[in-house]
């Protein structure tokens, strides 16, 4: 394979995806798709669709079924690392099975810049190569800004911070001093309940017919949320959730 | 005026406008292009260009010039305050002139969500009426994605936490305790100086034919990139950049 396209394709609206991913994905010959299990089939749906829709020039589909990782780790750290071993293996045999002058494409749920892996496992496998493929990424809209979107506010009060994060490290951390507004990313535990007086602007997976949004001091929607998010992964199988929460104003 | 659409347009390149975005233009009869003033031509071409690229049915644009404002403020956010009030009656009036079935439209540079006043000063447009038309949001690539992108690069490292703050806020603060990633928008005074020992990934005027990007130790590569923002701004005229800084490991 001579280039690879990583294509950043929006947080869950097919109609998310930029004009610039449409024009890279007509140049991919095969699209590597990452098989997140049944459980995010959704997922997979959304990129069929979206190339569906928008790809004009014959192409091949490979699933790539991502090995199993250790959920439950003790050194996380050295978990992740494994498993990305695990998958650069995988990928590279995968790729190096396409022909010298094949153009590849894999795309990346929201931009792929923010909380995914698929570019640090692309770097290990051109690290095994002696004269590796090219890489072309096409940004794509992240969840944070589908959240602010669909409640349309900003992240940010004028001119101040805003930290990213997950709901791991917000547990872990708690936020630091000068930082009022936090978006939180990759949280099953509904984080925000540990700050009680903060405001909260909750999305669940923006973008499809699902979605589900909710704000207000958490001491008033917090338990609504817990709820929506229970009803939501019933109705629909899975969830995917993200949230800014603010600190009260004089705090 | 019953809907107004504030749409953004991703952060330089025309073609990284979403579909989502150009089905919202195609609902617009009247677009409000705020002027930044001549220096910034470069941006309200760009709105020229995807307009024409992109809407098919009839429309008229309205440029709208921003009210003057102090940019030495004694103090800042009174300054912003009184600018924005200013705005907001200004943009009031203007749209004020449309029909009531009439549909509206401002594209926004970037995402809306990110370090933009657009959403609040239409708030404030809402609040002085009585039956405020409704504002829809369609979200777009924003600055730091398109920096990530043009370096191949990831924000954050494994499952940590990204600052997003201004040149002015890392000057006066520096870098919380715990974070290890900061975004930095806003800053003409290549604030990452400051850190010798981090890593900088730098993007100027991304996007455009113009785009320049460098990365690497900023003691290795921080003169050269003062050296090239200055070319850069005689050459294009403006210069708009965003970095990203990563703290050594094991620090
Ligand atoms: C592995 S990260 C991928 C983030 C993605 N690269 C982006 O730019 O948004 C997955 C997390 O993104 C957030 N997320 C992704 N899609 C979402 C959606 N449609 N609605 C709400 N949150 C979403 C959730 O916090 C989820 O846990
Ligand atoms: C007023 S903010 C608007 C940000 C925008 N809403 C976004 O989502 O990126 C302007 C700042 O964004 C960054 N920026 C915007 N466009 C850029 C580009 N094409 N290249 C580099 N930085 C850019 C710069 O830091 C600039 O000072």
């Amino acid at each position: 394979m001579r280039l690879l396209h990583v294509i950043g394709i929006g947080a869950g609206d097919p109609d998310q995806v930029t004009v610039a991913a449409v024009k890279a994905m007509n140049e991919v010959d095969v699209f590597v798709l990452i098989d997140k299990g049944s459980a995010k089939q959704e997922l997979v749906d959304v990129r069929t669709r979206i190339l569906d829709e928008h790809v004009r020039r014959p192409h091949r589909v490979v699933e790539f079924v991502d090995p199993p990782r250790d959920r439950t780790p003790r050194d996380y750290d050295a978990a992740v690392d494994t498993w990305h071993e695990a998958r650069a293996r995988a990928l590279g045999d995968l790729l190096a099975a396409e022909p010298d002058d094949a153009v590849g494409g894999m795309l990346v749920w929201g931009d792929p810049s923010l909380y995914d892996s698929t570019l640090r496992v692309v770097d290990r496998v051109r690290a095994r190569l002696d004269d590796p493929f090219e890489v072309r990424v096409t940004p794509g809209v992240t969840s944070p800004s589908a959240l602010a979107a669909a409640h349309g506010t900003v992240l940010n009060r004028v001119g101040e911070p805003v930290l990213t994060t997950t709901g791991r490290r917000l547990r872990e951390d708690g936020v630091p001093d000068g930082v009022d507004a936090v978006v939180v990313m990759l949280d099953s535990d509904c984080g925000f309940l540990a700050l009680p007086d903060w405001h909260v602007h909750w999305g669940a997976n923006l973008g499809t017919p699902d979605a589900v949004v909710l704000a207000g001091r958490v001491s008033d929607v917090g338990e609504e949320i817990m709820r929506a998010r229970a009803d939501l992964r019933r109705r629909a199988g899975w969830v995917m959730d993200t949230y800014l929460v603010r600190r009260p104003i004089g705090r």
